[in-house]
């Protein structure tokens, strides 16, 4: 699993858990507190996220930060 | 759950694993491809370490990196 494919399945399960529960990127943004063009490239695996963003997304869509990596297998695998 | 925390947790779960395996900070930073000095840092929450380091950590440790996530809370919480 390369770099790409880490940032596009960690943006891949963000699109899929705001999808799930009905929200514009414009409402995420506005419930996390973040861009709407930052979660915009965040999905489409083009931001190398930090911890405190991931927090604040998964604190936005009421999951826990932990089920955003799951899948996330290491580097180079 | 306020940053300092997240990033305390984080941190210190890093350093549980580095112990637990009985690896330096230099050991787990030339495994890993970061500095001692960052891994010093991060393990003092003193780093809002990147998804892409995450990863690293994760992977020079051969652990998922979701484990580090593990029992990091919504933030205001």
């Amino acid at each position: 699993m390369d770099n790409d494919e880490v940032l596009n399945t960690f943006g891949k399960k963000v699109q899929e858990q705001r999808l799930k529960q009905g929200l514009s990127q414009e409402k995420l943004a506005e419930i996390s507190g973040l861009d709407r063009t930052y979660i915009s490239s965040m999905e489409r695996g083009r931001r190398n996220v930090s911890l405190l963003n991931i927090v604040k997304v998964a604190r936005a869509l009421s999951i826990p930060p932990s089920d955003f990596l799951e899948g996330i297998r290491e580097l180079d695998e």
